[in-house]
């Protein structure tokens, strides 16, 4: 083909070449907190707050009738809640506002799909994301156990998906062989597989609290330099039993995403839209760079064009509107 | 492989895993102007000057002890300049600053290599990076013809390698037409293949005033979704005679640089990190989202690691020191 | 592009088309014997000696203020120290000057990665690779649990990553889930998965004074003429657990680099630049002809090119003045 | 497959593991002079002698009654008898000892395929492949004229194949062009396709003193580390209608083989094993560090592995003997 | 090239162009009987008989001399012998002809590569590959386990290779984990993996009486309109141990072979030219529609052209004269 | 899929298992003859016949009604109006019975798809494809002249496709631009891409006496180990405009129809089953090898598995009834 103007003038030939995502493409996550008529502000991240969970149904009810079809569940606790097993995060006979976030919501919006984030890292005193060794190293048999736990109390308090974060090596297959002994339970899992040490995950800090002791996650989170660990790493969660893989942070990670799906064309790929990334957003668009809805939306079709199908996102309840 | 950790433990694996660019990888964009002793200032995109052509020596000389190897060069002319067949741009009895340019620097860094932009919306009165019919619309034939004169102009005045940026059908072989009937050139053609109409390009127009009038420029730039597209438009670029290939711009299209390297992998691929990708992480530094160095390497090791042979950024003397 | 010439003209186009390693992906060989104060020379290795423990800190110090980041460590004992089953190769109690060696290193480079050798034959009476059974054949699962325990021996010593090179069938799952019961170490496998039976050898004997009793090694060590066996290796050792494999001898094995690389792009891929080869260079450049920098470096040019990502050479002190 | 040693124990099972290259695979060079009874020793070269026609057939004969399917000639002339225009190489109304050659060879040995390497360098009094500007520039367009009216005296005067070696751009759509115009000429094209700038040519231009003057051969022969330029070599030189395509020095370069032949499996591939492989070898096996005829036969094997089709090789002569 | 016949003018060209197979990629079936001093004519192959054991030196050493390698080798019993578990087979401590012939030629051949048909349709009383269940269906997990018993017989009386043709599901996993118990015995599985219902069986049917009753064996040979399960079933034998795969019948099958040669380019891939194709071409020559010789060389090349590496052929004793 | 039976239990499993080709994509090859009232037995073909046009309608009604789509008409004249240029094949001045028999067969079967096969080797003296020059020796540049003439008499005279089946070089491209002159004829070509030099055309040369004088058709027709040559002619004739491509003869070179449809997938490709094919199926039923109706229903599945869309082929009147 040597001329190519042909191909794009007609506006229906640019329908032909969007990549807008659908509604049913987006989650929202959600930051739940304890206590009662909590709306907490997040000093990095505009428009974005820690919830209680009594204030769920008011904030989800309009979005949930725009379309929205997912969220993702974070639980934020206390430093004083806290400690060295993340006992907090389930599993050990302690429960946290996350398992009455997932209660109250498969109750409310029973239609809403519910993923819920597994990881130590906002529970435990020395947070990090899983047991540490006496020593103060990551024990990764013990974690994984712990992990286990986590996600089977999540499983039983109405988790539709859960989502292990924590990046141990075989979490997966220990979640799934501990799921795998309540054949009742039917719950897949999406794990963060692909995701990277990467410098955008400041703000999300702000709103967790969970920057570790002593060393930093690069031990356990991938190099952002290595194609190499990135596809190895979706590839063993999905032999490990994964119903679904992610790629996180996304913007500059979409040569990951696509490969991934090349290789893997019949497994749904997630990816994590993550707060650095929508916090410049916000900073550019303030600064009068360029127009906010332009740009989400231009890389919101970047992320379908490189084979996304699953879009978390704080713009979520922007693009509701948007996508209209 | 079904442990991962071990395979990123120890600082040499890291570095194993690392994809941090060469120096010689990367190329300055240069805004020139008309005068003496310029150096303007740029609203929105922070220590990017235009210099005029007696500041250059003085410009560079520092960046190619540090070790730069290539500089991008566009000219910036007063409106009263401008016509409507961008005479200005060469080819048609005057010249440019850009001409002065490159006859200096060729002179000045005879091992610095000089790429030219070929394009025509800096130089015409209407904006347009083509001629314009009677009634308004694009001339295709004519506007490929013109840049060809252009292309040819720059190379004789020192050009290693021009540059079309305008995406009008076929002026790669319109080009490479004209410059074979000068067998002393051996000048090849970086074309801007795979340009997406995007909405990042904000601040570089500040820069070069070059908003265009009548009607915008999606007609000839490529829809932000289209995947197929934007790998027509390389590969119909290199089966005109392009030497080189780009992905502009690139953050929020790694995929798509990934599938070009992965179906012409013979070709070395350039990509243009824009304006408007330069400033907002300047914006983001700014909110304290992220420390800027480590977001700039992270994102330098991405694009390396799509697959990208050469990086045209604003970033490179920022990357100049960091890459010691 | 049908010139070429254009690509090629600048210098910034030759350091664009330019494959020189980086010296982080240079490792070392170390040869190691007790005693104090050996330096013993190697005849057919020009500038190749064997080092015993107490010299490796004077001998490593300048290399490592260069840029050496990986050595390759080999142990050679005295006969009289050699008995059927390899004990001094560690695990059975007793310990060689590689156990001594890999402590110290870790103590004086800590950022020196330690990647150790794992074989019997130059630990065993007869010769092998292995352990024999009692008609003098290899026993094959003897043999797989005793270079795990040999292994594991290494790890706990300090090694950083354990490479076999003995070619018994499953040695590296074998090693792997020795290592699996030893948490703590989390330290990696690289197979030398595809090691042909190759002529050029020769030299590396006359360090090691292995060559085999009774019958030779092609009984392990792959035919040069297979393509098949050497991918299946590759592929193989992968699957049981290998963090890297390599190809040895690598010059004329290029075909199978880059095959291996084309089919698992996702793993770091190293090579044996054996001593046949180093050897013959040197052999060559005394006869005049050609220079010996000049070959080396077209040759290290070529293993990158091919998809290595990690080169054992012995000529890694000269590359590291070569690199800068 | 876990275990592979059982797929190479028995000597059926090592056969078919074998890549031996078929005697009709092999090219054996001939460098031939003028002058009566010359056999003239190359000192870097053990057993290679330029010749004089007359002496062909004595060499030859028992070559061929040993299975010599093919040569590739080359001339060698005196200095006296160059000039700026290489007349001697053929088609300016001169003739060389390769016209001579191939008009005895064709008559004695009618079933022997004549391979003639087209280039000016032996020829031209400034050592270099094309026709020079005044400037002492390569004059692309007139060089391969030049080397087209030279294929096409090889053709006429017996040659079967014409094999330019000279690395111009777009000679062989030259040579092509006039070959055309003969249509009772039927005669192929060998393109020395990706014939990189070795430092391995040292002992062949000892044989015909072709050192060129002013600058050297890197402006037109390939840079080694570029992958890209020997791929985009090959498939260019096809399209302009090259009947067999070569890669040149062979040892090193066995991936850009391999990966010709996954590009272009149609095509019958040929390599170049040059005079520094071959001294080399012969200067290791002189130190003993290896078997010559174990190596060249491992070598050969790898070729054949490789992908090549087609071996032209200064060993054809033991070859003969050791493939028997 | 946009001409071909100058490619194919040459005779040297013509046997570059050439796929004749090598004598060591050619295997010669063996039909043995007890008794002593039988040859058996068979009434639909020409030239092909059954043996008894003390007739096979007799037969096999003129074809040694010339070049033969290897055999494969069937069993032909008496009804009398038959029962329903085909216990004549091997491993219910009864042997058959099959197991002495073994002895005998590792013996006299000990060159001979010697493999062995795995299989119970003409040991059995009701005529099937398999052991039925009580309902006079096909009891898999029973079959497979009655195989290996099979298999394992064979290994220990001399077999160098065992080819099961039985077409029961997970065979190859359970002669391989059997095997796998005898650590001493290294001896690869050739897999009749892709061996297809066809109308070509019925020559050979005569030699061993195997019409099963009941019901045909298109429940368990694959359909041959079947890419897809040809495909999967290499894939499938490989995955469970086999060490080389076959296509049966071949010659209206090499777009299998080629196919599965391209997945599985690192397996030697084994033909078996049947009895039905064999009687069709001596049928053709006998009624003078073509040279046998002619047309026998013919399909031995598309053979080789396919990608098959090793022939079972009734031509075998023919090819070793043709081929010299 | 580790068990396969269970994907071919069922009848409806087995019919989406068969690759049974459609009615549609059958053609019948027509010998025709001069004189009236003639149905000339074939001595090596049974039930294939020469026909005088008068006797088509006859011959071809019953089996239009059955379902036959299409028809490859030869024309068979006597020696005595051949002459060294194919006079009779049309564009001089002169017709044959092809002629006649495409204005009446256009007339009586409007719907009936007529491809002609252009070739000069039934219609000259000499017996060959072409025009000899006075040497004796193919005119390649006078033969593909003469077919297009040929081609364009046979498009004017109601041909709906031509088929070149002659082997020359470019004869595509020729026939194309004599046709492009005549733009209200819609005439695409299938060309004979790849025939090769087989032995089983025997048959059909009792048909048409076409056994050519001095040398034979290896000079023009392919080597039939030649996969490359296979490929590059279907490759070439697409380039030069062919509608469709062939491979000829089929059974033994499925590997090539499957490589040919791998590489063009757009393209439809056509086959044709020869006529030594067709005589030796009947040889083997005859002896009662196997069931004729069965071989050829698994034959032609193979065909279409291969990838083949149109098989031309003798078995037609009995397709149309098996196939029912
Ligand atoms: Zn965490
Ligand atoms: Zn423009
Ligand atoms: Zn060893
Ligand atoms: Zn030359
Ligand atoms: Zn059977
Ligand atoms: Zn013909």
């Amino acid at each position: 083909m040597d001329k190519l103007h042909p191909l794009f003038v007609h506006p229906t030939q640019k329908l032909w070449n969007s990549q807008l995502p659908r509604k049913s493409q987006l989650v929202y996550p959600l930051f739940v907190v304890d206590g009662e008529n909590q709306k907490q502000p997040i000093n990095s991240m505009p428009n974005i707050y820690r919830y209680s969970v009594d204030l769920l149904k008011e904030l989800l009810e309009p979005l949930v009738i725009k379309g929205l079809k997912a969220v993702l569940i974070f639980g934020v606790i206390g430093n004083e809640d806290k400690d060295e097993f993340g006992s907090m995060a389930g599993g050990l006979g302690k429960e946290s506002c996350v398992h009455k976030a997932l209660r109250l919501l498969k109750q409310v919006f029973p239609q809403l799909l519910l993923i819920t984030d597994v990881c130590l890292c906002a529970y435990t005193s020395h947070g990090h994301c899983g047991i540490l060794t006496k020593d103060g190293y990551l024990d990764n048999q013990a974690s994984i156990k712990r992990l286990s736990e986590c996600a089977l109390s999540y499983a039983q308090a109405g988790a539709d998906i859960v989502a292990p974060s924590d990046m141990m090596d075989n979490r997966v297959r220990a979640i799934k062989e501990l799921l795998d002994q309540h054949p009742n339970l039917r719950v897949p899992i999406m794990s963060y597989s692909s995701k990277f040490c990467s410098a955008l995950y400041g703000p999300f800090r702000d709103v967790c609290c969970s920057a570790p002791q002593k060393f930093d996650r690069s031990s356990y989170q991938l190099p952002p330099g290595s194609r190499q660990l990135a596809l190895q790493a979706a590839e063993r969660d999905l032999k490990e039993g994964a119903g679904y893989v992610m790629v996180k942070p996304i913007t500059a990670y979409l040569d990951i995403a696509a490969e991934i799906k090349r290789r893997h064309p019949d497994t749904l790929l997630a990816c994590y839209h993550v707060s650095g990334e929508y916090s410049m957003l916000h900073a550019g668009a303030e600064k009068k760079l360029f127009d906010l809805k332009r740009v989400v939306l231009e890389y919101m079709e970047g992320f379908i064009r490189s084979g996304i199908d699953i879009i978390i996102t704080y713009f979520t309840p922007e693009l509701l509107d948007w996508l209209e």
